[in-house]
C-alpha cells in the first residue's frame, strides 16, 4: 500500500507557495535552480530544499549537465492528484443529482 | 492576498490519509460524525479534528439538527485546486508541443 503515501506527498507538496511559484515557472518549460531562485526571496538552500520535495513527490525531474542542474516537470506530475479529485467530483455530481431528484419527487408545499 | 493561503490549507487538507477517507466517504452523501468515526480506526476527538480541518479549508459543511451533527462536501470543494492544476497542465502541455515542434524541425540524424 504504497500509494496513499505518495498521494500524501503529492499533496503535501502543493500545500506551499514557493513549491507552487516554482510549479508556476517549470510548467512554461525547463528552469535551471539559478533561474527558480532568482525571483523567489527566499535563500539558495531553502529553494533546493524544496525542489528536493517536488523531486521526491515525483511533480519534478532534473538532469545535471556540467555545472549545471535544470529542472522540468515530469510529465505525469498531476495524474494521480487529477485522478483523485476527478472520482470525487463524480461521486458528489452523482449524489447531487440523487439529491435533485429526491426533491423533485416531494409533493409540491402549498402556500398556507 | 487570501487566495494563497486559502490553497495552501485545501493542499494541506488532502494531504492527511484519514481527512481523505472522509472526503471519499462524503463525496457519496452526508454522513454524521457517528458514520465518519464508525470504519476509522482513530479516537473520535481525532475525527472531529479532522473534520474541523476540512471545514476551515471550506471542503466540507456540517449542520446540528437536535444532538446530530451531520457533514456533507461543499459543492465547490475542489474548484480551486482543480482550476490551478489545470491550468498548470495547459501550460506544460502547450510546452510539451513546443518542444515536439523544435525537435520535429531538427534536422535527421545521418547513421555513421
Amino acid at each position: 500500500m504504497t500509494e496513499p503515501d505518495n498521494i500524501d506527498r503529492l499533496f503535501l507538496a502543493m500545500a506551499d507557495p514557493y513549491r507552487r511559484s516554482f510549479i508556476e515557472r517549470l510548467s512554461k518549460g525547463p528552469a535551471s535552480v539559478k533561474e527558480l531562485a532568482a525571483p523567489a526571496d527566499v535563500q539558495l538552500p531553502a529553494v533546493l530544499k524544496h525542489l528536493r520535495v517536488l523531486e521526491e513527490g515525483g511533480i519534478v525531474v532534473s538532469e545535471k549537465v556540467g555545472r549545471v542542474r535544470t529542472y522540468r516537470m515530469h510529465k505525469e506530475a498531476f495524474s494521480a492528484m487529477s485522478d483523485w479529485i476527478e472520482q470525487r467530483q463524480r461521486e458528489m455530481n452523482a449524489a447531487f443529482d440523487r439529491l435533485a431528484d429526491l426533491m423533485a419527487e416531494l409533493p409540491e408545499e402549498k402556500d398556507h
